[in-house]
């Protein structure tokens, strides 16, 4: 395919009309996928979650700079909505975002949600598909760290920042979400506010008492940060450093990338049987089922169970006469 | 199934079984869900969602007494992890939820995600259908606000509550990740507190704006609360009647169940094919691919495909050997 040639050859345009492509997904993102696949498998692909209102894209710009000025090419990508990398910026977010924008060895992204369930979770992880084959040493992928889908996408990272702030309401609170057993590293930012050195604190007596990301080696560093003045940016880019040599090391990286392929695989399978079945089945049934669920007659899971009886004698027609069966 | 007709006869004890047979999952709960659907459709279910630290459950526990005292059965499910109803409550929280959980008309319950994707969303469900086949007139369901299966399980409400506060970053970010669309009620809650009037002006003039809910007759009113003194609960729980009301008279009512019947059979319906789809294929193909997958020899959709045909196949010689086959 042409545009992959492209993008291996370090196009940017490519790369940005193959990201497009990959949020709109279907069969010529999955035949570009197929081509640059083998070309991936390089890049550090490090997720950035926490709440809005931590500063977690000013944390990722400063980021950005460290990684470039360590000699190594960048990717963003901004999945959190209320990112400034995704459009609603103010305009030190706009100044800032200019300057990456024009170095040619950042790239960033924003990816939008298309309304369809689990869609961003698949558009994010060819996105970051595409960034990798382009060559991106390092990647990061900025979310709002709520949600089981954003969770998903930040479990894709091979290392995962957690960003805090003082004065988000209860501290303990904006972390728990599911996120503190997925955090490598733990970065405090605002540190020049009050109530910096509770939450910190609290980070620290919460790994104390064992909770953590699970690594028998690796405990979480707390790092404080401004990242409005780039203050311990420079850290924070270390640990990540840090944190990849050890999964290195321990053969973790290993293990992250088979559970990482198992659960996209599963993801794409759900989604591809699925599609099937709406082709298999016809419109009247699932109309008329999907009445009887809404009025009471019928619960949800006979429902299924008869639209799936439907299309498993469909599909053993289609193998019987299609001649695709070996069997 | 006799905890089905204990559950409708009135026993606390037995929906509150139920509820955990729904966590789990499972062909037994499913038997369940069979048998008690007929007896729901009663129900008005409320969505209140809103990030961390904006007091929400101190809103539900508000509005818990707001409809007890219109004559009202209430039932709470708080699949907020932050929540004081799941668990991790302060000292004020657990006065106040005990004062609730000692009343025979209101029933609270927890939701823990047991880690599968999506299943969070089945079990709550699931949950708000054994509430409403007890017989509960409202039911309140509380979400924190970010994220896709949040948002998916806060689309199963009849009427969304989205709860706001000043002082949680930027006021604006906070409501920003896709819950301003679905909600059909805001509340600014610590009105008390600097930087309430500008929450409530800039909600305003998104409406203005011509941003909102979707529903044509319906503009989302914005209402000042102060729910750790009560002040404002009742205007909230006025609303939401007001809001029911609309759904019934303007049709959408009637709409919303048609659509959420949709989205609900849609889940079911991935959940079966991928675990049918894992019987089916052997072990040490899914084993194999994933490894060719994570080592870069095998893009994951060419994967999927591989694997789709290999379950194809079965399923058609499970169809003509099996003796199911109508066709």
């Amino acid at each position: 395919m042409e545009l992959v040639d492209r993008l291996l050859s370090g196009d940017r345009r490519a790369a940005a009309q193959l990201v497009t492509l990959m949020e709109d997904g279907g069969p010529i993102a999955r035949k570009a996928i197929a081509e640059l696949y083998p070309h991936t498998g390089h890049a550090h692909v490090v997720g950035v979650t926490g709440s809005p209102g931590t500063g977690k894209s000013t944390l990722v710009y400063e980021l950005a700079k460290q990684f470039r000025s360590r000699g190594k090419t960048v990717g963003i990508i901004a999945v959190d909505p209320t990112s400034p990398f995704s459009g609603g910026a103010l305009l030190g977010d706009r100044i800032r975002m200019q300057q990456l924008s024009t170095d040619e060895g950042t790239f960033i992204r924003s990816m939008a949600s298309r309304g369809q369930l689990g869609g961003l979770a698949r558009a994010t992880g060819d996105a970051i598909k595409v960034l990798d084959a382009f060559g991106r040493d390092t990647i990061m992928v900025e979310t709002v760290g709520a949600g089981q889908s954003e969770v998903e996408i930040v479990r894709a990272a091979h290392t995962v920042i957690v960003v805090d702030a003082p004065g988000l309401g209860d501290d303990i609170q904006a972390i728990k979400a599911g996120l503190f057993e997925i955090a490598d590293i733990f970065v405090v930012n605002k540190a020049d506010r009050d109530g910096a050195e509770r939450t910190f604190f609290t980070l620290q007596m919460m790994l104390d008492m064992g909770q953590g990301s699970g690594l028998p080696d690796w405990r979480p560093p707390i790092i404080k940060t401004i990242a409005l003045q780039g203050e311990g940016a420079a850290l924070v880019a270390e640990a990540v450093e840090e944190h990849l040599a050890y999964l290195k090391e321990s053969g973790d990286l290993h293990i992250r990338s088979r559970r990482l392929a198992k659960e996209e695989l599963r993801r794409i399978l759900g989604q591809e049987l699925f599609n099937r079945l709406l082709v298999e089945i016809r419109a009247e049934q699932w109309e008329l089922l999907t009445k009887e669920v809404a009025e009471r007659e019928l619960d949800p899971y006979t429902a299924a169970d008869s639209l799936l009886a439907t299309f498993f004698q469909r599909i053993a027609g289609d193998e019987a006469g299609g001649g695709g069966a070996e069997a």
